[in-house]
C-alpha cells in the first residue's frame, strides 16, 4: 500500500472511528463476561473465564494498532467485523473510504 | 522436615481437606469475580478483571501443590489463611495435625 497522508481532520475522524469500534467490541466482551460469570459454579468455570479474557485481550491488543501506516487495513478489519459502520468513516477522504471498503470486502 | 509416611486413611483425609480448601478459596474468588464483573463500565475494567484472575490463578497453582513431601506445609498455609479449619484435619495422625498447627502458627 502506498504511504498515505492524513490531514488533521482525517486524523480526528479516524481516531473517533477507531475508538468507537474499540468501545463496541469491548462492550461485547463485557456482555459475554457478565453472562459467563453469572453461570460460574465450579472452580474450572473461573479458569475458563480467565482463558476467555486472555484470548480476547491478545486479539484486541493485536487488532487495535493505531499506526497510520496500517490504519487503512485496521479500519477495514473493523468494518468487516461489524465494529464500524460505513457512516462512522465520515470525515475521511473519499479515496481512503474506498480503500477501506475495498479491503473490508476481501 | 523429616519424610513422613501417609496411611491410606490419612491420604483420603488429606485429599478431602485439600479439596475442601481449594473449593472454598475458589468460591471466594468466584464471589469477587461476580462482584467486580457487576461493576464493569469501561474497557479498562475488563482488563483489570483479567489481571485479577491471572494473579489468582498463579497464586492458586503455586499454593495447591499435592505432593506428600510438601503437604504438611501446604495444609498449614491453608489452615493459617482460614481455608481449612482444624476439624477438617480429622483422620490425620495426631503428630501430623500438631505439625500442621505448629507451622500454621509461625
Amino acid at each position: 500500500m502506498q504511504e498515505l497522508k492524513w490531514s488533521k481532520t482525517e486524523k480526528v475522524a479516524a481516531r473517533r472511528a477507531f475508538d468507537w469500534a474499540y468501545r463496541r467490541e469491548c462492550d461485547a466482551i463485557a456482555a459475554k463476561l457478565k453472562a459467563f460469570t453469572a453461570t460460574v459454579k465450579e472452580p474450572a468455570d473461573i479458569w475458563r473465564i480467565h482463558d476467555f479474557l486472555t484470548e480476547q485481550r491478545r486479539t484486541i491488543d493485536e487488532k487495535y494498532d493505531y499506526r497510520y501506516s496500517v490504519l487503512i487495513s485496521v479500519l477495514a478489519t473493523l468494518l468487516k467485523e461489524g465494529w464500524l459502520k460505513e457512516a462512522d468513516l465520515e470525515g475521511l477522504r473519499e479515496d481512503k473510504i474506498e480503500d477501506i471498503k475495498s479491503w473490508a470486502s476481501m
